[in-house]
């Protein structure tokens, strides 16, 4: 009878413990979504191979830039997380930008561009670095000159956009930029695989570090496809982050709105892959994502999270590393006499 | 009769030319070498797809640069014909460099690296720029420790470099970067499928342009696999260039070697893909590769070539560009608490 009651009993443990972990995925599937195998679709710019080959050729393209040092790759590392792991990134003559480069990956998921959203949309986004006077310090008519005097630019551009007569506008190189963007999304990350059903995908560290992210209530503001990414708060809600990690100078979304209502509030940060994007916050001012997690507990929540329970939110946090997109360098097309030269 | 003229007439002609075209190549492969498929094999460096990819991921990532912002491929560019199309490079603190940047590609089948010839092997060079004050400004120790707090690195040092007891050296990243860039050369240009045989590959501008470029005698330097880069030379051996083009305080070689023979000498510039590596010369100074031939053949041969000749010429030079590298994105081991911070 022993031998019989064994696996009864084992069973039954069993059984519980895929039960919670049946549990913990369906909450999880209810808020968050699966980062997709496929790029998603968007509005006004419809899917064209040619065009996403042109919007990576730009993406590396250092001739963008005034200098012809700094492409959209320098600070959007595609190697290194889609950032390029700095406080600021470092811009036109050495400058140091305002505040820290986000990722490019995933973000078509996110709800806005920038740390205070001031662009709706990647092709509106992609204007504003080319022409900041501290990144790639151009202009809209120098980007169209030196595109314009390369055939195999010229090329590109009538692939790309085959319905055009004249298809070589700063319009259209933004929207091979945002294309191209559309396809650096990591899927298949371990978070992703147990949302679709792997009980195998997460670690125990991992699962209980997902329990007390939706119990501490991280999720008020992380959720959705790129847990963040979807809504302005305030940073600093219940209390004010030390001065080093939230400059008193920098007042984010007030300053493109004019609200005070929006004193020190920015796009809640995406945390897809954030194991791989430190330096944290706006400020960059962080490289520990154990110290980012207890600042968050402390300004959002007024917590003060125990050891295990920022360890296990951290263990969660890198489950959320994806597969990053394979890229073959582009072979950049040639100058002419009449490409414009670089201006220091 | 006539009808029976015509076609016994144009056999001959074209007898003719092809007798032309045969001779043109013998003469040609005995002075030129085709840039081969596969990588050549070195000493001292054992051929190991591992070590391969560690050079490869090595050669695109910045943190080799004391400033976290400068990788190789930021000077040696593999989508821009193994350049940064720069005057000089842009280093440490936006510093300018003193001459232009070779190109990375077909490196190997140089003499030596450098335009004075500095470095006998890829893995001399390869230590020169990482400490360079005015280039990547880091430390080999720096370089240890940045790569050890890293275990996706120490995984790969481990593969590539199987038989050693502790491979994260100093030694074995040059070691890895130069076997990476073995692999970074440019077979089946026009030029080298007529050296096999094809006689459609260069058009007849193209052959002018070689026989030109052979009875001029451009080819008492620019010869070899590189169609140059196989010797040391003064620039201006007959006539001193423009001090724009050699500046005056830039001695070349002899600043190595203390001889005054070597006054203004430096290593004949290798011609493989010279369309896409503008600007030309140490200086940076010319960006017309038409300019550019007609100041070498007054510099070294004392001569002015007419407009069809610098045409032809330059023609043939284009006949040079081959077939880039395809090159896979590497993705970079993810940083640690261990690893050093970038530093301004």
């Amino acid at each position: 009878m022993r031998l019989i009651l064994v696996p009864a009993v084992l069973m039954l443990f069993v059984d519980t413990a895929l039960s919670d972990v049946d549990d913990l995925r369906s909450e999880a599937n209810s808020i968050f979504n699966a980062i997709p195998y496929a790029p998603p679709k968007i509005s006004d710019n419809s899917f064209n191979p040619a065009k996403v080959e042109l919007g990576k050729m730009l993406f590396f393209d250092a001739r963008l830039s005034a200098s012809r040092t700094i492409s959209c790759n320098s600070c959007h590392n595609i190697g290194a997380g889609g950032t390029d792991n700095l406080p600021k990134s470092i811009g036109y003559g050495g400058q140091e930008g305002r505040r820290n480069a986000p990722t490019v990956f995933n973000s078509i998921f996110n709800i806005a561009l920038f740390w205070d959203g001031r662009a709706r949309l990647l092709r509106d986004q992609a204007k504003m670095p080319i022409q900041a006077a501290n990144e790639m310090n151009n202009t809209p008519e120098d980007v169209v000159a030196t595109v314009s005097s390369m055939p195999g630019y010229v090329e590109m551009f009538t692939k790309a956009f085959p319905d055009q007569a004249n298809p070589v506008t700063f319009d259209n190189v933004t929207k091979a930029l945002e294309l191209f963007q559309t396809t650096l999304i990591t899927p298949d990350s371990a978070f992703d695989r147990f949302l679709g059903g792997n009980d195998d995908a997460m670690d125990p560290k991992q699962l209980r570090g997902l329990r007390k992210f939706i119990d501490h209530n991280c999720v008020a503001c992380h959720r959705g496809t790129n847990v963040g990414g979807n809504a302005f708060l305030p940073f600093g809600l219940l209390r004010t982050p030390d001065a080093k990690v939230r400059p008193v100078e920098d007042h984010g979304r007030m300053e493109i709105t004019g609200r005070l209502l929006h004193d020190y509030v920015f796009r809640v940060a995406p945390l897809r892959n954030v194991a791989r994007t430190a330096p944290y916050f706006h400020s960059g001012a962080v490289w520990d994502l154990h110290e980012a997690v207890r600042i968050m507990a402390k300004s959002q929540l007024n917590a003060t999270f125990s050891d295990e329970d920022v360890d296990d939110i951290v263990a969660f946090l890198k489950s959320l590393t994806g597969r990053p997109p394979r890229i073959t360098y582009p072979m950049l097309p040639t100058r002419t006499e009449a490409t414009p030269k670089p201006r220091n």
